[in-house]
């Protein structure tokens, strides 16, 4: 195992220090592990938290700020934060008018965010759960579909309707909205290496890549021979448009990195992806490439797509001042 | 070799249509592979044109937009792009105040880019050579010292200050006044593999780490075991303050991923650097954790430290809007 690492027993404690000591945006709660907004929201106005296992990054901690989220639990690698961290999370960014928890469908984070929800006393809480990923039903880490990319494209939307001071009723709806608008689907050419395990997660021969991966390394749809830019398109967007049609509205599509994988490669596949969805007759409205929601050390990739109504586009477009998205601040 | 990438020989023309495609902020001359801005600068204004071999990305192409470059001119996969491709970007974005070429120096791009200014016929144009890598005197691709990271800080310094209006020698002398204030230093844990050979440019044993990289794979300082992210970052920020003295004004700092490093390594590292940079009396005043300078698939990170005074700090803030960095805009 070859890693940027000091003790692999404490990487989550340690890139926490780094983060915060880089991202005036935010302040880290480093007992709780919970990073926070360097500057509190206003009262009266809806706090929105998140959280899952690290090794996401920039999710979820790189998406705390202005127009994003108020606070991001972060778990071990790849596991669940505890129920304590997000009820500290929870109580430290109320503004008295409720907090929106923005959970991957994970059995782990549902489960804790649920008894965090409970837990948390006065506050009003809502919740939203994503689970945008065709490529399985049900998974090694997840009864029902995982959640991936949408979460990315949820937290900013969701977090500019926030920013603008509506209620919670009517930021849970929104986020919901996002969450059934949104698919995607990935692809794996390399596995990650938690590093407390020190061995790549799985075997993945030389000449084959994982369709549907998960973003913990979990199985996917098939493994088939490392194939050309052109034909992984194909893989990633067919089974998407198969699951909900894209046509009836412009898109929001990110096409992420999955940690490893470099930026010339994710233009490329783009370009690729681009091509088969103009050929679908499918209206790209705004585009995102990088790496947002990634796997530790894992080369591949995965898209999502968002079905955006003007609302959703005009959100998206709202500032932002995060260490993983910023524009307009 | 896995990559996301079609036929192995094409890999720039066809990452430059997706760069196209995922990127309203410029357009894609693609018959000369130039990245120009979308929205050209109005007239009497500097213009910023840079380039250099493809594999760096976001260098150069995503950082042409509003107050960074106006045109970036992609070569193949680290080989310098030709002078006639320079000559179409210098004479496209001339708005009839000169313009400054900015070169990192490498043998290829720095006689192409001289050739350029020669053959570019009445427009006036200035040029800046980076050189601030501290690993070594001279290299494979090199007489004297590389340039690398302090490019990425320049571009953006330097293009807020041709945005503001000043004149081609004042734009021209506040860049080697940044030139001049910057030095980087690099380690790989591993090789990068160039599309068209199809094997890793070096060779690197599992436990080894190469101290001194350069961003094509040239040979650095030395070979050492993988140490723990605390002696790494020792062995990148000695080098640089022993170079240049960084305690007589604020620092901007970046720590640079060289293309597959994941975020959550790149904020250890950053965390360790900090502590360092404050044990040694330097103030950092504004900082970036990411993927700015990258070399392929290369796993590994560098540090730039760049001696900033209120000008530059000033000049850094100003709003940017490019696929590679964004605030304010």
């Amino acid at each position: 195992m070859k890693k940027l690492i000091g003790d692999p027993q404490h990487v989550i404690r340690d890139a926490l220090v780094g983060l915060d000591k880089s991202t005036p945006q935010v302040r880290v709660d480093h007992d709780n592990r919970v990073v926070l907004r360097a500057e509190p929201k206003p009262d009266g106005r809806v706090a929105l938290v998140s959280g899952g296992g690290s090794g996401h990054e920039p999710l979820h901690g790189g998406f705390v700020g202005l127009g994003m989220l108020d606070a991001a639990c972060a778990g071990e690698v790849f596991t669940s934060p505890t129920p304590d961290q997000m009820v500290a999370a929870t109580t430290a960014v109320d503004r008295g008018a409720g907090v929106l928890h923005i959970v991957k469908n994970y059995t782990g984070d549902v489960m804790n965010f649920e008894m965090a929800a409970e837990l948390a006393g006065s506050v009003r809480v809502e919740t939203v759960v994503t689970d945008d990923d065709v490529a399985v039903q049900d998974s090694s880490f997840t009864a029902g579909r995982r959640g991936v990319g949408v979460t990315v494209l949820l937290e900013k939307i969701v977090g500019a309707a926030a920013e603008e001071g509506r209620d919670l009723d009517a930021v849970a709806e929104l986020a919901r909205r996002v969450a059934d608008s949104g698919r995607s689907m990935g692809v794996a050419l390399t596995s990650c290496t938690v590093p407390a395990v020190g061995k790549p997660t799985f075997d993945l021969p030389d000449d084959q890549m994982e369709v549907g991966i998960g973003i913990h390394g979990e199985p996917g749809r098939r493994r088939v021979p490392v194939a050309p830019a052109s034909e992984i398109a194909e893989m990633i967007v067919e089974p998407i448009l198969a699951d909900l049609d894209m046509t009836t509205s412009p898109v929001i599509a990110m096409l992420n990195g999955m940690g490893a994988t470099p930026l010339i490669e994710l233009h490329l596949m783009y370009g690729e992806v681009a091509s088969l969805l103009e050929k679908a007759g499918v209206t790209v409205a705004r585009s995102l490439v990088g790496n947002y929601i990634t796997s530790l050390d894992m080369a591949g990739c995965s898209l999502t797509l968002l079905r955006a109504d003007d609302e959703m586009l005009r959100l998206w477009d709202a500032p932002v001042n995060t260490a993983g998205l910023r524009w307009g601040a």
